[in-house]
């Protein structure tokens, strides 16, 4: 054999810690989604995963930390989301993609809840999911300015249109529309208010 | 004399009280904006206030009650910036005044942080700022939809202008920018980003 048997014995550990560490992440979004942050206990999540309690806190050294994973896999969700298997919409699909996201997000309020109230704590550098939340919005900010500039460049967006204005407010609108949604879910339509909102982007800076 | 002495002294008791009050709120807005919520304790709010705990507790009998006192004193404090004297603005006038507002917030970091994460943490019910949110919400919503409403009334905004959609967006602007310039301060500029989006609504609906 060309492998050496120490090598092959890591490689199986780490297939299986690998495993571990995504059955973890697939239970806490569920826990935290039924029961919130607070309401979930680390040995909770143990025991569904079948880890020992300090076989989970070795992947995650903290319940923290492992919000943080189940952020970052929401986020890796919602970008396969908004690709659709053909790589991000660009030019004014990508908005069209966006509104599909929050029609999405509106049938997910523990998750949504769980969002909005980590991305405001994570403002503080101190916080764990700090790095996290900078990711995020940095992911958003690429993704939509390019989106921007493609539509500039093939003709369906005007030139001089203000593209960090439009790209800070499509988000700050997808956000601050969930902070009055979880106050008034019967009250608030996320999806009706944002395509009211790209529409008008629409009418003042189509071609 | 025509009034009894007990209700004297109780009055007296009172306007002390409120006294107390007032300058609680106002020393634990300067602790909170400095050190933040967490790392200011009921202790020193009182130490500096001039009271004991206990007599602090009286008034506030959380700190959590503390910080929602702050809040809507912070509320209150805005609606006296808004209305500039002349009962709140109406018509687009009223976005102007909004603008004025976020130019004010930008160089209030530490309040715009605290109210950023407790508007998030108290959408949930059983936290003590939520009936504080609500009634924050509701009397932002309720003011621009009257300054809507007037403007069509008065032909400056057109009679087809969606009026929950431009209310609610304008709000999660504005809650939305604050929270990614709380990221990025040297980055974001709230005023230009927030000035950009009135300026978009009034091209589409302005009359």
């Amino acid at each position: 054999m060309s492998v050496p048997p120490r090598y092959r014995a890591r490689s199986r550990v780490d297939v299986s810690g690998e495993e571990s560490r995504a059955k973890a992440v697939q239970v806490a979004t569920e826990l935290f989604a039924l029961t919130g942050f607070k309401g979930t206990s680390v040995a909770a999540v143990a025991a569904r995963t079948g880890l020992s309690q300090s076989g989970l806190l070795h992947h995650f050294p903290s319940k923290a930390a492992l919000l943080t994973a189940v952020l970052e896999e929401r986020d890796r969700q919602d970008g396969d989301f908004l690709a659709g298997g053909d790589g991000p919409p660009l030019g004014w699909a990508a908005f069209d993609a966006l509104a599909a996201l929050v029609a999405r997000n509106s049938a997910r309020p523990h998750l949504v809840g769980l969002f909005v109230r980590l991305a405001a704590e994570a403002t503080e550098p101190a916080h764990p999911a700090h790095q996290w939340i900078h990711q995020h919005y940095n992911g958003l900010k690429q993704w939509l300015t390019e989106a921007v500039t493609t539509g500039q460049r093939e003709g369906e967006i005007a030139q001089d249109a203000p593209i960090t204005a439009i790209v800070r407010t499509t988000i700050a609108v997808v956000d601050g529309l969930q902070q009055q949604w979880l106050l008034e879910p019967d009250q608030v339509s996320m999806t009706a208010e944002f395509e009211t909102f790209t529409a008008t982007l629409r009418a003042r800076w189509g071609r």
